[in-house]
């Protein structure tokens, strides 16, 4: 790290919007009363009283683990439980605090200890309405029209759409190494590099102001960045002054390689220590900001998730969220909440986090196993990427095989590639729509994603493997 | 109405954020594919199996009417449930549509049938979550930075953070008729005045694109708009074609006069005719936009309500939610939706909310009974205007009766009122922090808004009402 790298200033990179924001409450501008009476009858806010929620109980009733239909354990959900761990009906149902309810705010802050471990005790966790919604209240905090965002090059593609509403420009890295015969989400040289001669390669824009990564499980490629590789882009970020924001909504789901026996018997310290450690954990000042949701590990439709942030942060990111989604769900956070206080609290919510891990690696060895052990494989139609995490396995189709091929065409080909994919009953989705920028990427475009998580059975893989391999054989053989 | 009214052209009133927003989704941009194969496996969205969800099943007890501990019907949330009109979890707790699950909206389609019957054909409802991402959305897509929207002088001011966010003007339109011996939400003649001399009034400001109202149980005021004046309202915004954004979120919450004898065992046909239709049946165009909110009926941990929208604009607003909110929590749609599928539709939801109701007028009479036996009203100290329908009474402190009432120190007296009021155990909000011009409004500012919400029961009411009274006496003779 260079030695004469600016200090980080929270100031700096809160965005002009945010800092311009000043909200009113109309419970405020009153005198100061001396003497209040010791029992005041409030009649302040239109919050209705819980008497008039038509609910007045419910039971949960678990799963042992994914897929089982085993009897397993019951929850009730109560007006006003006596644990003061739990939620009841009468706080989750009402109006509720825009960062979350306090017992669940309580369980996060227990889980980053326990698994993220961040280096600086500054900071605090603010509930959002899942990872989209957590990344987009980062793009409010901090980007001015203007600003520039750097992106692994193939990135969940949504996020662009968001970063446009804020007016930032997304700039991206190239991911040589991810399609080498070595595949690693290792792009410190290329960022090094690129920071370096930053004003001949972009002469029009300012400098970053945000890295924008996920780094474990990454989406598309599957891959996780070596800690390595993140004290490195660290060191730049510290150099260049730069935030960082982890979005991991795939750490939990990791693996191992395709080739080895997988222990599915891990214990809770066993599975942590696989998992490659957070930027918080090289992170004193606050330069960075985590993202992780409830859908993978939980259920999507909660929209739950949360962000880890620095205190200096903290208030301007509460106002973004009064000023557009406000509160999430009471009724996701009670089933959360209360889920994993049932589980035992922390160790039993990562243990049934292990066992949804289970079943991705099971998926995951299956797909990749059947198309390593296929005939297009064998004929050098298809290279995988065997993940590192998540839920994509990337297969990087050999365009420079076919007959057809160019030099240039990577496109043509994809689309016959498509073509013959869907008629061989195979649908994935196409490398270069989950890229920055087309042009920038095209080289790197021959793939495509496929998603283990929503087939029903990792059998179901194994057929979509060998559809794959037959779709392929078609493409390359019949051309 | 002129015969010389403008046209109302739908794309004149989308605002050019919303205009501009090209939504991708990395699943398009593929070729066309004859003879596909007819039973594709789908490697594409990231969706977990349900079989991830930790959830089996969930039983949830009603009560019978609100406050009841009675024994009351139950309902199970299964995986998967037969009855298409059901939500199952698979569906609820996996990602969904931004506009809301297809069971619920079909329920609310029906709902907006029973009770709001829009005189045009061609409208949709979308999911929000909750009343303010209502209002939020329709600025959203309507509003461009400088364009003007009207507010009543008093209105639900968090309502004005949004609008800023959006870069709109807030013009208040004076109330009034509110204040007078007869009072009632009727301000056409103001508006009429307002509009005639627009360009004298506020010659920089460009011509109201929009009026937002809160036509049933005026937040804060609560009273109704008559049908009359509605229509009067709807010919101005032909003429001067406008929009009209109407926020009901406690239309269903209505009353009779604090001196009649209350009906507690209204037919729902006899309920809803109690209500003042909705602009919606004067509006044939698409002019008006409806929004409301399970809060109230429900309860508002959900976060969740609805719009209902001219077709029109539909696809803006759906995109609008895929870059802002996204889809409202499953699990708050299958509770409301199960429920009202539970009590037998739409005719047993609407009975629910007659219950609903009922608690709440028990609460306005009595509170307002009280005030009106009590001695501060009896000395002129007080005046209270008796609601129409909703969470609110507000109270007249007739300050001018104050020794030290010089013509013009509304606030100077008001906060007097406020530290005895706080000293006599009472506290509600203080009218001038629900203005929208605080200078604007000066003269009618020395009110409070009382909620009759939160208290536990209507004696919680009527002591209040008496400490109310209590601190009027100590404020007024020991000055």
């Amino acid at each position: 790290m260079s030695i004469d790298a600016p200090t980080f200033n929270h100031e700096d990179f809160i965005s002009d919007r945010s800092k311009g924001r000043k909200v009113s409450y109309f419970w405020e501008n009153v005198p100061h009363v001396e003497n209040p009476h010791p029992a005041l009858i409030q009649l302040v806010g239109g919050l209705p009283n819980h008497g008039f929620f038509p609910v007045e109980s419910a039971s949960v009733e678990l799963r042992d683990k994914p897929f089982s239909e085993n009897p397993a354990t019951t929850f009730e959900i109560e007006v006003d439980p006596s644990d003061p761990t739990k939620i009841g009906i009468r706080d989750a149902f009402q109006y509720n605090d825009d960062e979350g309810l306090g017992p669940l705010r309580e369980q996060i802050r227990d889980i980053v200890k326990r698994v993220v471990k961040p280096i600086s005790s500054d900071w605090d966790v603010l509930c959002t309405h899942g990872g989209l919604d957590g990344i987009m209240k980062v793009f409010d905090v901090i980007i001015n029209p203007g600003d520039v965002v750097l992106f692994e090059e193939f990135t969940f593609t949504p996020v662009l759409s968001f970063l446009e509403e804020k007016g930032g420009v997304a700039i991206p890295i190239k991911l040589e190494k991810c399609f080498s015969s070595t595949p690693g989400l290792d792009y410190a040289d290329e960022l090094t590099n690129l920071l370096e001669n930053w004003s001949t390669i972009h002469p029009d824009l300012p400098k970053p102001k945000l890295l924008y990564t996920i780094p474990n499980g990454h989406n598309p490629l599957g891959l996780a960045q070596s800690l390595e590789t993140k004290k490195r882009i660290y060191d730049l970020a510290t150099k260049y002054n730069f935030m960082i924001l982890e979005d991991e909504p795939y750490a939990y789901l990791n693996f191992t390689k395709y080739d080895e026996e997988p222990n599915f018997n891990l214990s809770n310290d066993e599975f942590l220590s696989t998992i490659v450690p957070s930027y918080l954990t090289l992170d004193k000042v606050g330069r960075v900001i985590r993202t992780e949701t409830f859908s993978k590990v939980y259920s999507p439709g909660l929209r739950l998730g949360f962000n880890v942030i620095n205190k200096a942060f903290f208030k301007n990111f509460i106002i973004s969220s009064q000023v557009s989604s406000r509160a999430p769900s009471g009724y996701s956070q009670i089933f959360v909440n209360n889920t994993i206080n049932q589980l035992g609290g922390v160790e039993g919510w990562i243990h049934w986090i292990t066992q949804v891990r289970n079943e991705y690696l099971k998926r995951k060895n299956a797909f990749v196993n059947t198309l390593k052990k296929s005939k297009a494989h064998e004929k050098g139609y298809l290279t995988v990427i065997d993940p590192d995490c998540g839920m994509f396995v990337s297969v990087i189709i050999n365009v420079q095989n076919h007959k057809l091929f160019t030099g240039d065409n990577f496109d043509e080909i994809m689309d016959l590639f498509y073509i013959s994919a869907v008629q061989s009953g195979f649908l994935a989705v196409l490398g270069r729509n989950m890229s920055v920028d087309k042009e920038f990427s095209k080289e790197r475009s021959n793939f495509i994603r496929c998603a283990i998580s929503y087939a029903s059975s990792p059998d179901v893989l194994v057929e979509a493997a060998e559809r794959l391999s037959t779709s392929l054989l078609k493409l390359f053989d019949q051309a």
